[in-house]
């Protein structure tokens, strides 16, 4: 670990699930999580929310483990299928689906058929930006196992990217929901220019909160809302709650990425299948390097040694400790889980709702 | 030039334009072409097509120079703009688009605002393929500059090929055409498995007739098929009429490659901006190499060191002239502009008509 004393006191998660975890492994993960850090009532709550969706979330599974092995028989064995399917069997915390399941949820209509399309789709959309990503980045482990790329190349991890892109919209096209088509083209097209500032920006150490916050309204935040907007519109809410629903995917995306910083720095690889420091080592300006770099300008060249491999990350531990940058990130993504809770004030009461509330705030106490 | 002697005499194009060619630079070119080869009839319907098109295909290549520089101004300087506009800038022939505006010319609407849309944007997708192309294929130019990978880099081709196709399916989906977007999806899939397969035989040295019309069918086949098919939607044709067009598009897509693959082995790189023998040091079996290879098997080894760099092109010349292989695959390109020919029967009679049968047959005639 970068940091020798984590700022706050954190107890390792329990090694056993708990007894009356629920069946879904994210929250069966989740509520382990919780009961380990004595947030007993969170664990109580995700077990609510187990009972919500387990059912529409084994939906979405079984629906991406079709997918490969459903092509007809003469791309079923194409490289570009291998390599699409390898990255969704990996599986992944399909927090997306889950919020378009939870959205749909609150309004009259539920998670039905188009809903769930809109759910696998946008799982699908993100495993796209995944495959691309990792070639860009070189990034050779994705969910703590090989990257599509290193096992079947760079080429097929390019167009498997596309494959499952325009398989996205396809199916966003058939489900027919009114807007979720152009609304996920213009998220796609926001996406694509974030990662274009973050690779102009690799590299570059410096404290530009206004940049990391562009970054990732952009790469995440952006394809949070609309899974939040797109299951609301599945659900038939109407267009006040749908932009409620926005406003809570936007919040949630950011603190989601704000959490996701934290573990790069300060997460158990065993837990993130990541490798510590790696958003450093791909040149990223995670969110708790800018406030360290913000507070101790003079940090600057040590940052700079470390993302060229030539410094390894152990003296960054101290300054992020000295600096509460670790602490000041996480207290970020709490302010905007805040700021999603608040969003919800707007929409129907329930178990829908309850259960939306319980993901903001597991999403800003997770491991993983 | 691989081939010493051309098993046909070809004399050299004019250098000079002929007085009266044609404005559009396309359509200049292959006027020249025709007279320099003594087609002087088909030069002369060059000119007649151009007089109807050559506004249509101006108004595209304007919309096509302002898509990077209209973007808002955080986005305009982007890696990603610089390295689509870069692509768009080079030009090309713009082929896919004058097939649209003639199917639209076709019908009762003709080439309004969603037409030219939908022009603009079957070149975009093409332009996405080419960039995504050249990451995979490592291709160093195109068009004869260097290739956007080589000045803006590797990742933020990969990007800037993602935005071109989420631009060119925004268009598609603001004009509005019925069919037109799932179509569009359809045939993007259908591309991206034909990369696939291509992908998957690279390097492999054999004379299989069966994949190069697969590989070929797939990867530029299907857009000429879509961009004939939009056209006459856009234009207002009926369904019968369509299903001839996208006949028409694509038996034209295969004479188009059959050419591709004819100047790959015997072109003038300053002609066609490409580098003679490119397409098999990629390790992709061009059809004069099939014919070549199925005729003299024995030629394999040779065939294979010239792809893997080991030997020199020169000494494929002669077996390409011994086995007839560039003139068969010529005749192949003539039969398939036949067939092209022969779909237009279904259609009605008129200029526009009657460009289409010049556009084929210019299309197995051109030198670039």
């Amino acid at each position: 670990m970068y940091v020798r004393t984590a700022p706050t006191q954190r107890t390792q998660p329990l090694s056993d699930p708990i007894p009356d975890a629920p069946a879904d492994p994210l929250l069966a993960r989740l509520a382990t999580l919780c009961e380990g850090r004595g947030l007993a009532a969170l664990g109580a709550r995700l077990g609510e929310l187990a009972d919500l969706v387990s059912g529409d979330l084994s939906a979405c599974e079984a629906e991406l483990a079709a997918i490969a092995p459903h092509l007809p028989p003469d791309r079923r064995a194409s490289l570009v299928a291998r390599a699409g399917g390898h990255l969704l069997d990996l599986g992944g915390k399909r927090l997306r689906p889950l919020c378009v399941a939870l959205a749909a949820r609150l309004g009259d209509r539920g998670f039905d058929s188009a809903a769930r399309a809109l759910a696998v789709a946008v799982e699908l959309v993100h495993g796209a930006t995944l495959l691309h990503d990792d070639v860009v980045d070189l990034g050779e482990t994705r969910r703590g196992a090989p990257a599509a790329r290193m096992v079947y190349g760079n080429a097929a991890a390019i167009f498997a990217g596309d494959w499952l892109l325009i398989d996205a919209l396809r199916r966003v096209r058939r489900a027919r929901v009114p807007g979720t088509l152009d609304r996920l083209l213009d998220v796609i097209d926001e996406m694509i220019f974030a990662e274009s500032v973050q690779l102009e920006r690799r590299g570059r150490v410096d404290a530009d909160r206004g940049a990391w916050l562009r970054i990732v309204e952009g790469k995440t935040a952006a394809l949070f809302r609309w899974a939040m907007w797109a299951g609301g519109r599945a659900g038939g809410l109407d267009e006040d709650a749908c932009a409620a629903l926005e406003r809570f995917g936007l919040h949630l995306g950011v603190a989601f990425q704000a959490i996701d910083d934290v573990l790069d720095l300060d997460g158990d690889p065993q837990a993130t299948g990541k490798s510590l420091g790696g958003d450093l080592r791909e040149g990223k300006m995670t969110h708790p390097l800018v406030v360290a770099l913000e507070t101790e300008p003079t940090l600057a060249p040590l940052v700079a040694a470390i993302a060229r491999g030539e410094a390894g990350g152990e003296a960054l531990g101290a300054a992020l400790e000295r600096t509460g940058a670790l602490e000041a990130t996480r207290a970020l993504a709490r302010a905007r889980a805040g700021e999603a809770l608040a969003a919800l004030g707007a929409l129907p009461r329930g178990r829908a709702r309850d259960a939306l509330a319980t993901v903001a705030q597991a999403a800003v106490e997770r491991d993983r």
